[in-house]
């Protein structure tokens, strides 16, 4: 049963504290005399008031059940997502609905992929909403304010386990909103060093805070237009390369690393092990292959553009600090195919997880025992996790329905008349969550030239990736909305 | 326990018949007067040499199990395909082995890429030689032979499964060998119709005997240059295409239409639906694109020019009527997209088989029914069959393990120098044992510019989409070789 007052009530209280975010980005704008001020205090007034609307007249404390949870998700990213339209479009600086659309899901689901060709020409107010979007929807915005701040019953597991990123979040608390608390403690703090060491390695405060925003979101949005290509500082973009990568490991790790103080505990975790040895050789094939044509790189050079790439694209935030569209066929085939790793469960990566390919992996082995030992019972393990056929074939199915819904997104692109290698990266890439493709999507090019429909395709796969499908497509099953 | 002697012992009564069939080519070399028929005939007494001392070295009548099975047919597919090779080598028209092999593999798995430009210069004999390759490929050679003449136990029904097109082989008969009678014979009846159907037409006798050879066993080999865009008669493309489908189809349901004398048996069987569904929509959609960009094109040639097209691929033929790498970028997608659907289970197609994409699809609508209804149990149902979880997890780990292969593959030949699109379509065509793919590999050209080493990948690709994945893996499992 799906009551419409609890999904309205929820949502109310969610756009309102989109409406109180946007407000401060007037620190900036007023800071620096800027002409957005009033644009984007009208969009905050706009989505305030929208918000307290919705919240008096629905919201009332109690507990949601599964299905208005997963309702709640889904429509929720979608409804910030429009809401988040409001600075670019009052602003005039994106006056087109469908850029402005693309550039908010792109924020809120940390994609980073972007319409906008010159950055640097915005405002500090608007450039700050932008990479606040990012964090917000970074560690899941709606599972993080439904957690925290409104009243959830024991179903509450049920809806962080379906916006919850990766197959297997483990349980580093029985209560919802102690564990939602603590990842959050960990992503504010993650984001005060990122932000500290940035500043200190020679960012500008602005543009550390902002980088910040979408490294720990593993979204990709700079504030410069040739995104990390403009900060060539080897300390800038090591610094990175280790806040990039911890913002796709497990925040859950993370949390229980500190608690034990104990590095072993990451190499204990078996995802965190194949997510740390695809990127080391991926990057390391990379690295040999700029070795082997540009005798002219140096080692530490080569060894940084190499994980700077790899880790950017597997971790899926997007940044970009070498024009890889110049890579050889063997280079571009290698970021192609990191885009489809992702960052880790408990992670604000998207992707499909290197968690679910370890499931997929280690069952594969027992099917082939099987063809040997027919009679053989050969249990399927995941560190201490007994792994059931229910889960191993919704993990299956992810999958099959992740290369589904991007081989669809690639068609419909070159309907549109885009030629097929940058269809297929585009589509990659945004249900991935990563930003930039290969060709005319590439690292120095943008989605602006997209036609509208191309947008909204996009923005759509954005959402689908960010919220891992399902809770996105039981939507359309009839059953759902009935009693 | 895998007795050598066995696997020996039977493979050479296979490689046995294989010698025998050499000789069938002679007929042809010998009317012509060709230079070949020496050659010819020094490659089918070296072979029928090769399976004679083998067989009477280790031959005795008696059951085979399962794990013999296993390494017969994926051992004897190799081998097998390396004797085909004698011919093309001791002629002296393929001199490289590696050029050789790759003709060989691609005609015994029935796929149809060549790595020769001008087949009309080639004498008769030889090209009757590779288009039987085709023919004896075609309803899987080995099983055939194996189940037709030697002496299968109980678990011949294992091997039958193992080698066997598809998730599910409806049994036709509780005895394997009458059950291989009776498909052989299908096939035998089938492919005299489709000669003396083409024949009628208007093709050559030779031509129609080779070219009935290539579209039975869904290969695709021709013996001409241009393919079928040499036979512009709607009469002969008509012909092509409604063998293609028929060969692409299961082959039981054909035995049993025939003994029912109904074609509602057809209708009833749910992957054959999927399979027309699919077939009609694509070229469908090619037929509206080719009105709207090409209004010189008539209303049948434009239909011609789709189906043919469309069922070429998704049968895994792999005809050419026309050069789609002039197509614009939505056609290609919609090519691509066909190269992985593949014939259905039973047939002589290979790919993933519409039957896979229908119990993984039906799944899918029962996990989203779940996720509403969690405590709900359903059962998924396959016409009259219960899926079993093991057979599901079978299904969707063959579709993992065919992406990961297939992109596995793209990286190895992008690693050669080869570009992306290439390398990704080349990869998809071999393992799906289809043929022509896109851009370098596309229609108009073929595989002779790829370094040896390609070639080896692709022999490989393809061997391993023939024998549908596991049978192969499995071999590099070390308790496969232990007791």
């Amino acid at each position: 049963m799906i009551r419409s007052a609890v999904i309205l009530g929820n949502l109310g209280r969610i756009i309102l504290i989109i409406g109180i975010a946007m407000l401060s980005c007037l620190g900036w704008s007023i800071a620096y005399y800027e002409d957005v001020t009033i644009p984007i205090l009208q969009a905050a007034i706009l989505t305030i008031i929208c918000g307290l609307l919705l919240s008096r007249a629905f919201y009332k404390p109690g507990k949601i059940n599964l299905r208005e949870g997963f309702a709640l998700v889904s429509l929720g990213w979608a409804i910030v997502s429009i809401f988040g339209t409001l600075p670019y479009l009052f602003s005039g600086y994106l006056p087109s609905f469908a850029d402005a659309l693309f550039e908010s899901v792109s924020g809120f689901t940390t994609t980073g992929a972007s319409v906008v060709s010159d950055v640097e020409a915005w405002p500090r107010g608007l450039l700050f909403w932008r990479s606040l979007t990012h964090w917000l929807g970074g560690m899941g915005i709606i599972v993080l304010l439904v957690a925290v701040m409104a009243n959830l019953g024991s179903q509450a597991k049920q809806l962080f386990k379906a916006e919850g990123p990766g197959p297997i979040t483990e349980n580093i608390s029985p209560r919802i909103r102690e564990t939602a608390r603590r990842l959050w403690i960990i992503y504010l703090l993650l984001s005060i060093a990122c932000t500290l060491l940035l500043y200190f390695f020679g960012m500008d405060f602005f543009d550390a805070l902002c980088h910040s925003f979408a490294t720990m979101a593993t979204g990709g949005f700079s504030t410069k237009n040739s995104s990390m290509a403009f900060y060539p500082s080897p300390f800038i973009q090591w610094t990175l390369i280790l806040f990039m990568f911890i913002a796709g490991a497990n925040f859950a790790l993370h949390y229980f690393a500190f608690k034990k103080r104990s590095l072993l505990t990451y190499l204990r975790n078996s995802e965190f092990r194949l997510y740390t040895i695809i990127i080391v050789a991926a990057s390391l094939l990379v690295f040999l292959r700029i070795l082997f044509l540009n005798s002219g790189t140096g080692w530490e050079a080569g060894l940084r553009i190499a994980f700077f790439q790899i880790v950017s694209i597997v971790t899926t935030t997007g940044y970009v600090s070498v024009d890889y569209n110049q890579w050889s066929a063997f280079g571009l085939a290698i970021i192609l195919l990191m885009m489809f790793v992702g960052g880790c469960s408990g992670s604000t990566g998207g992707g499909i997880k290197p968690g679910r390919y370890l499931i997929i992996l280690l069952r594969i082995k027992i099917e082939l025992k099987k063809m040997v030992h027919p009679k053989a019972i050969l249990p399927l393990r995941f560190g201490e996790h007994l792994i059931k056929d229910d889960l191993l074939i919704n993990v299956l199915q992810f999958f099959f329905l992740y290369i589904l819904i991007m081989a669809l997104g690639m068609l419909s692109l070159t309907a549109m008349g885009i030629d097929v290698l940058s269809s297929l990266s585009a589509s990659a890439t945004c249900l991935g969550n990563i930003g930039p493709g290969v060709n005319l999507v590439g690292p120095t090019q943008n989605f602006g030239f997209m036609p509208d429909s191309g947008k909204y395709v996009l923005s759509i796969l954005m959402l689908i990736g960010r919220l891992e499908i399902y809770p996105i497509l039981v939507l359309f099953l009839p059953a759902f909305w009935k009693d």
